[in-house]
């Protein structure tokens, strides 16, 4: 059933290396479409939208806008925002105001979250309107989806790290720590295993949140691989802590989502390394690169970024709502996947941990059904946006007049 | 004058993303020329050379030597050891031994002053024998030279994580506090302001640590930055402190040489701005990835790299010794090189910093002249080796023979 207005999308949680790629997807599609008579972006995600901060995107220069695809970070800007019911209500004012029958959001299972609720409230109310989610996480851990557009770069970018480093550490003969995105999940962390070449190739130990191991154990799976190879590399998920003591990374502090700040855990770890190995420890932790280095995208990432933010405007100009964009995946080897969908309440808050089976028995490496689910998502290249170092293109971000008054939080 | 016999290479000090290339350049010189009769590689730098542990790089597959021209790190290993008189001693044993006529050393300030009182030792004794030095080191802070190979690439990467992080922290609009390696030289933290696009792009301000600004000052230029563009990003040297206060940063550790080890002046600095200003900081410590992630190698670098290994090779065999190879700029834009040598003497154990001049009065950027001299060194991009993920090449390092008893140190 046809339905005419305007359209707002917007960005949320923690960036990628793709989401912009979703977003040119979404604004390529909408291009074609009568249905969608404006399109709006919302400025900082949440924010914007409660704020009537949105920019006119049919206004971007069409070239701009394909050359986005490559441009890491969230182009429209970001939010960490948790709605509450009186932002709900007033996004609904906002939807009214400004004539927006379609809401698109690209984010983890909070935003979807965030994008169910807002779902709610437009079916009970009088304003009808469409609403998809746009899956987006470098954790990988969404529900349904085969996996989430922004995982496969930030794994790319993770392993290359891991093997480079890796013949760093066997230079010196050296223990080296590298610390991998991920609270409760190992996904990238695991994906730094399944892209080595070799069984012997580096990481040679990689320890998921899913899996706690011993102090004692972890320091005896460290010292038998430096016996073998003279150096060893581990990866361990920024969430690590070992069995039965307390996690001893966290700050005091804590983020948007109220979750506590994490980061350290290699440093701390490497030192527990060195003084129980008496090898020399070094640590890397790839911290807020594995979200933007975009000089290694992954092509299949860039693609299915691209596709769930094109299907997205489709399909609910089809008249599809309150569902959020999957991937689905064909087969394995050639890898081969298409778009599908599934509705919001089943990803809303939801998050999916790596298997344990996936794991092996001595918690500190996965096993080859992980490598044949994550290896096809990271092995190819992306070109290169920026070789030259010539300026990044970037959003000109018309904005719109407002209609309502300043909203108080 | 002619002189045949067996020649010894080794590689020193923190590795590079193409201190291989000089390895290659230096292998591939030496394939057609008569006065090398075997080829030994020093099995991690002085290490090797003390005890014996030298591999035949002529039994190497030639495919394989080429293919080490894009694989970072030390490929025979390396070595921090500051040799004593008895090391010399029996450095010169060795190449006895081994009828070693040749020997080449990879290396900074350091590795070169060990290659110079070889030199010495050699010109004292009845051993005729020619000593090169081959300049490699990421701080690029050798003498003499117009520039270090390692650096450019080293300065690439720094510089991507610049302007991708930013994006990054625009997208949320809060601090961005990038640790650049460089204990007294601020040559990689400056180039990351050098390769900018434009004047607004990132990093904002960047602090080396030649010039040393006030807890307010640097606080005061933050804010006016984030004033101006809703975000910030700081590079900032990982040898940073403040005018008048005491390096807060520095570890207990210390490293072979005998320097403290450094670090976490990212996250310390963050913490202060966070503080100050009251608006979100994070911070990214670029740590050993910046010698080994091979991905973004500049193709200048591994020119030059790869030139002053040939050069060390081909000279010495033409008759010159106790020099090290130093690259001369011919030109600035187009930027023009050649290899050229100075006497190991001039370089042994001294370190060139960043000239006051081409650091801004307010000591918060590097100026026009630092952009003219750097940025060539970094903008154009290496092909990348393993955009799939197959093995990295190694060397199989065909162990000698040894000729002397054990060496206790």
């Amino acid at each position: 059933m046809s339905l005419t207005g305007n359209a707002i999308i917007g960005q949320s949680g923690g960036p990628t290396i793709v989401i912009n790629a979703s977003l040119v997807g979404a604004i390529q599609a909408a291009w074609d479409l009568d249905e969608i008579q404006h399109f709006y972006g919302a400025i900082h995600g949440m924010d914007g939208l409660l704020n009537e901060q949105l920019c006119d995107l049919f206004r971007e220069d069409p070239d701009v806008v394909e050359a986005m695809k490559l441009v890491p970070s969230a182009g429209l800007g970001t939010s960490r925002i948790k709605p509450k019911e009186q932002d709900l209500e007033r996004a609904m004012e906002v939807f009214r105001a400004h004539d927006v029958r379609y809401f698109f959001y690209t984010g983890g299972d909070d935003s979807q979250l965030a994008c169910h609720m807002i779902s709610e409230l437009a079916k009970s109310s009088d304003w009808e309107m469409r609403v998809v989610g746009i899956p987006k996480t470098i954790d990988n851990n969404l529900v349904v989806t085969d996996c989430c557009p922004g995982f496969g770069s930030a794994a790319r970018y993770a392993a290359l790290c891991c093997q480079y480093v890796g013949r760093d550490a066997e230079a010196f003969g050296t223990l080296e720590v590298v610390e991998v995105m991920g609270r409760h999940e190992g996904w990238l962390t695991g994906a730094t295993s399944a892209a080595r070449p070799e069984p012997d190739a580096p990481p040679h130990l990689v320890y998921l949140p899913e899996v706690q191991v011993t102090r004692q154990q972890l320091i005896s799976d460290v010292q038998e691989v430096y016996d073998r190879y003279g150096f060893a590399v581990i990866a361990v998920s920024e969430g690590f802590a070992f069995a039965g003591e307390d996690q001893s990374t966290t700050s005091d502090k804590v983020d948007e989502f109220g979750h506590s700040r994490l980061g350290g855990v290699a440093q701390w770890l490497g030192d527990v390394l060195e003084e129980a190995t008496g090898v020399r420890a070094r640590n890397d932790k790839l911290g807020n690169l594995q979200r933007c280095f975009a000089a290694t995208t992954s092509q299949v990432d860039l693609d299915q970024a691209y596709a769930v933010g094109r299907t997205a405007v489709e399909w609910a100009v089809d008249g599809q709502t309150d569902i959020m964009i999957t991937i689905e995946r064909e087969n394995d080897d050639p890898y081969q996947w298409e778009c599908g969908a599934t509705s919001l309440m089943t990803v809303a808050g939801e998050s999916k941990a790596v298997p344990r089976e996936w794991i092996n028995e001595a918690g500190n490496d996965v096993t080859e059904e992980f490598v044949t689910y994550c290896k096809p998502l990271l092995v190819g290249r992306a070109c290169e946006l920026d070789p030259g170092f010539s300026s990044l293109p970037k959003f000109s971000l018309h904005v719109i007049e407002t209609k309502l008054d300043a909203y108080e939080r």
